[in-house]
C-alpha cells in the first residue's frame, strides 16, 4: 500500500487527478505485488480494485492483499466494467499508464465524455525509477546470482564448446543458487559474431583465440540484473588486449561518474570520450546504459541525447562496447545503484580477459 | 522470401493493399528471419526495406538476406523516414500489423492524408497460424526438448525439494540437450498452490503427498513448445487419483477431437463436458488451449466462445485442468499439430501421476 499511497500523493495531490488506471503488467506487479491481474483501478477515495480473469482469481484473492479483487466474468467487457466503477467512484479526471489503441477507445467511449482520460505513465516511472529498500535487497541478490553465472562462464568457456552449451551452464549456475530464471535471453557471442551486440547464442563452436561476449542476467523475485564480460578462449592477441583496456578504462571511469544529480548524457560522454580518443568512437554503436528493475530496460536512459538526471535509488547499467566487423566485439557491463555518496555495484568488480586455463 | 511473397499475395492481390508495414517483433522474425529490426516495409513493387538502429545494423546486413537494410541514424524520426519511403514507393493503401498509439499518430501525420493506413494484423496471423515444414521441424525439436525437461521433473521431484530447485533441474535438462532457453517462465506449483494455474514457482518445499503441476516449455531457434504434467510427490490419495483420471480422460478425448475443420469451441466442449459430467465443471477455470509458434500464445484460441476453426498446419495446446482451492490442481497439456489425417503430438504420450520412487 505504501506504493499506492505514493502514487496517490503524486497523481492526486500534486497533479489534480482523482483516479488512476494501471494496465501494464510490470506496473501491476509493482503496485499490487501480483502479476496476473488485467488492470488496477485506484480511486482518490475508496478501496482500489484489482480486476482479474477467472484463471487467476483465486490466486489474486490469496495474494493481492489490501485490494478488492473483482472477477471479470467470461464475455464481460472489461473496459465497460471499469467505466461503470469509475462513475461509481465519482472520478472526473482519470490518469492511466499504458493502454492499447483498442482499450483506450473502448474506455473513452464507455466514459461518454463524463470523465477525462490522460496518459500519465511518467508519474509511475517517477516512482519506479527510485527503488525502495525492499526492491534493492532483491536486486542485490539478483546481482549476486548473475555473478555466479559469470563465474561459470569463465570456468566452462573453452575452444570446442558451443555458445548454446555455455549458456546452459551459465543459466544452471544462476538457477542452482536460487535464481528465478533469466532476466533476458542470455547472450554468448563468439568470434566474428561477438561484433553483434545482440547476437544471442547459437550452435557455433567457440575457437581458440575467439573473443566471447557474455551478457547475462539473473531474475530474482521478479527483479533483474544485467552484466557483461568479454573473455578470450585461450590466449589473447595484442590487439584484443589493447581494445580490452580501452573498453575497461571507459567502463570504470563511467562507473565512477555515476552519482546523484549527474546528467545521464554526461556519464555517457565519459565513456564515449575515452573510446573516441583511442580511435574507436564510431564502433561504440549504442548508448552507455539503461535503468533496470522489474523490467530489463527501464528509465533512466544513459546515452548522448538523454535528458535524464541520476538520483539516489536509480539502478542503471554501465556498458560501453566496441565492435569491429570481422574481428569481434568487446563489452563490459555492470549494474550500479546510485547512492547518496556515489554508487554501489551489484555485480562483481573483476575484470579479466583471459580465462587462465 | 517465400513468406513475404505469401503476404503480398494475400494483402495485395486479394485485399487490394499496395504496401505492408511490419512492426511487431515476432512478425519481423517471421518475415525477415532476424529479430533486431525496428520495422519492415514491404511494397508491392520494389525491394522490401528493413529499418535497423545502429546497434543491430551490422548483424542485419549479415543475416537479413533479401532485404535492403536501412540504418536509422541517431535522432532520426523513424516514422517520418518510413513515410518518405512510402511516398517514394508510391504506396496509396498501406496495411500494418501492430503500432503503438504514438507510432500510429506519428505515421498518419507524416503521410499527410496521401496514403490510407489500416490495421491488418489478421492477414499476418492467417499466414503465421499455418506452420510451414521448416517451422514444424523446429517445433518438433522444441517438443522433444520439452519432454527432456519433463523427464527431469519426474526424476528430481520428491518431498523436500523446493519448487525453484525443481525448475533449475528441468530447465538445465532442456538446455543441455540443445534448447535455446525457456518458452515461458516455468511453472512448478505444489500443494495448495497447485490450484493456481499461473502460480509460477517459489521457494516452497514440496511435501509428501503434494500435487505438483509442472508446466514447462523449451524454445528452439525462436520456436516454442508447451507441456504440462501433474504428479504427486510420494503416494497419491484416492481423491487425487480420481481427479487425475477425469482430467486425463478429458485431455485425451480433446486431443482426439483435434482435426482439420473442427471448430475450436467444439474441441473445448469435448473436454469441458467430461469434466462437467464428473461434477467439476466450475473448477475448470480457463480455456482449453491456444496456438503456439514463435510466441507462446497465438491464434487459434480454443475456448467456449472461440470462433476459430482448426486447419492443417495449426499447432495448438490442449490443456484442461481442475483446480480445487485448498486441495490443489491438476492440469495435463500437450502441444499438437493439426494434420490432414488427424493430428501429431509434439510432446510425449506418457501419463503418470506418481513418480514411482
Amino acid at each position: 500500500m505504501k506504493r499506492v499511497n505514493a502514487l496517490k500523493e503524486k497523481a492526486f495531490e500534486e497533479k489534480g487527478f482523482d483516479g488512476f488506471l494501471i494496465a501494464n503488467e510490470a506496473n501491476m506487479l509493482y503496485f499490487a505485488g501480483f502479476p496476473g491481474a488485467a488492470c488496477l483501478l485506484i480511486p482518490r477515495d475508496g478501496e482500489s480494485m484489482l480486476y482479474v480473469y477467472s484463471v487467476n482469481y483465486e490466486q489474486a484473492k490469496a495474494e493481492g492483499k489490501g485490494f478488492h479483487v473483482e472477477l471479470i466474468k467470461r464475455d464481460e467487457n472489461l473496459m465497460a466494467k471499469v467505466a461503470k466503477q469509475v462513475e461509481a467512484f465519482g472520478i472526473k479526471k482519470l490518469a492511466f499508464d499504458v493502454l492499447t489503441v483498442e482499450s483506450y477507445r473502448g474506455l473513452a467511449k464507455e466514459l461518454r465524455g463524463k470523465t477525462t482520460l490522460k496518459p500519465k505513465n511518467s508519474i509511475v516511472w517517477e516512482l519506479r525509477k527510485v527503488k525502495d529498500s525492499e526492491e534493492l535487497e532483491l536486486m542485490r541478490k539478483a546481482g549476486e546470482l548473475t555473478c555466479e553465472g559469470m563465474k561459470a562462464a569463465y570456468e566452462v568457456i573453452r575452444p570446442g564448446l558451443k555458445e548454446v552449451e555455455a549458456a546452459a551452464e551459465i543459466e544452471y549456475a544462476m538457477r542452482r543458487k536460487g535464481g528465478w530464471g533469466t532476466a533476458f535471453d542470455s547472450i554468448v557471442v563468439s568470434g566474428a559474431r561477438s561484433a553483434f551486440p545482440h547476437g544471442g547464442c547459437i550452435e557455433r563452436e567457440i575457437r581458440e583465440g575467439d573473443l566471447v561476449v557474455v551478457d547475462i542476467g539473473a531474475a530474482y523475485h521478479y527483479y533483474r540484473s544485467d552484466m557483461t564480460r568479454t573473455l578470450v578462449a585461450g590466449k589473447s592477441s595484442e590487439k584484443q588486449k589493447r581494445l580490452y583496456e580501452v573498453v575497461k578504462t571507459a567502463q570504470q571511469n563511467a562507473v565512477q561518474a555515476v552519482k546523484p544529480k549527474a546528467k545521464a548524457k554526461d556519464v555517457d560522454a565519459v565513456a564515449r570520450k575515452i573510446i573516441a580518443d583511442s580511435g574507436y568512437g564510431e564502433y561504440f554503436v549504442h548508448g552507455l546504459g539503461h535503468g533496470v528493475g522489474l523490467e530489463i530496460h527501464e528509465p533512466p536512459t544513459l546515452n548522448q541525447t538523454s535528458k535524464d538526471k541520476l538520483t539516489v535509488g536509480n539502478v542503471v547499467t554501465i556498458e560501453p562496447g566496441v565492435y569491429l566487423v570481422g574481428f569481434g566485439g568487446i563489452r563490459i557491463e555492470d549494474t550500479v545503484l546510485v547512492k547518496e555518496r556515489g554508487r554501489e555495484k551489484f555485480t562483481d568488480d573483476w575484470y579479466t580477459l583471459e580465462t587462465s586455463r
